[in-house]
């Protein structure tokens, strides 16, 4: 069953700044994730419910299932951009792992 | 640009219940909204984080553009499945627009 990391950015302080490190180097490092299947990105840009715009960014990283999952977060290029991550996620960013249907 | 449609269901009180319903009723009323490039639901597992396991599903809706969104949830099928994400989805849900990068 395939499994995907989604990462859930809070608003940093300088978006600009952000989304120049986090589009150049950190999805460039993403992608050279072992056993990644596929990543995608995205800004929030409304709430359609009319409430907060909690978050500002989505990312999705999607693994054939937990064993290629765990062995990519394990890995090298892993453990930098978690490492990465750690740097640059404003606090209150959030990283969850969800089972496909 | 690409827009998706996120939406955040937080734990439901009778979650094979609610899976249910959702898997067997509502994504099938997903699946018919005219414009929707593809649709990908699935249940948070884990917080990587360590944190607290806020959620209790993801799911997201694939447009090929702004355009084409507000269209589908201005259509009959958009507005019934609306309906039903109001009547099943249990309270502090979210549902947002992400602008694909």
């Amino acid at each position: 069953m395939a499994v995907k990391l989604v990462v859930l950015y809070t608003q940093p302080d300088d978006a600009e700044a952000f989304d120049d490190h986090y589009l150049r180097e950190h999805m460039t490092g993403v992608a050279a994730i072992p056993g990644l299947q596929r990543a995608e990105s995205g800004r929030f840009v409304a709430a359609a419910d009319g409430g907060e715009l909690s978050w500002y960014r989505i990312a999705e990283l999607w693994f054939d299932d937990e064993a290629a999952l765990q062995s990519a977060l394990g890995s090298e290029q892993g453990q930098a951009t978690a490492a990465d991550y750690g740097a640059i996620a404003p606090p209150g960013s959030r990283l969850f792992v969800v089972a496909v249907d």
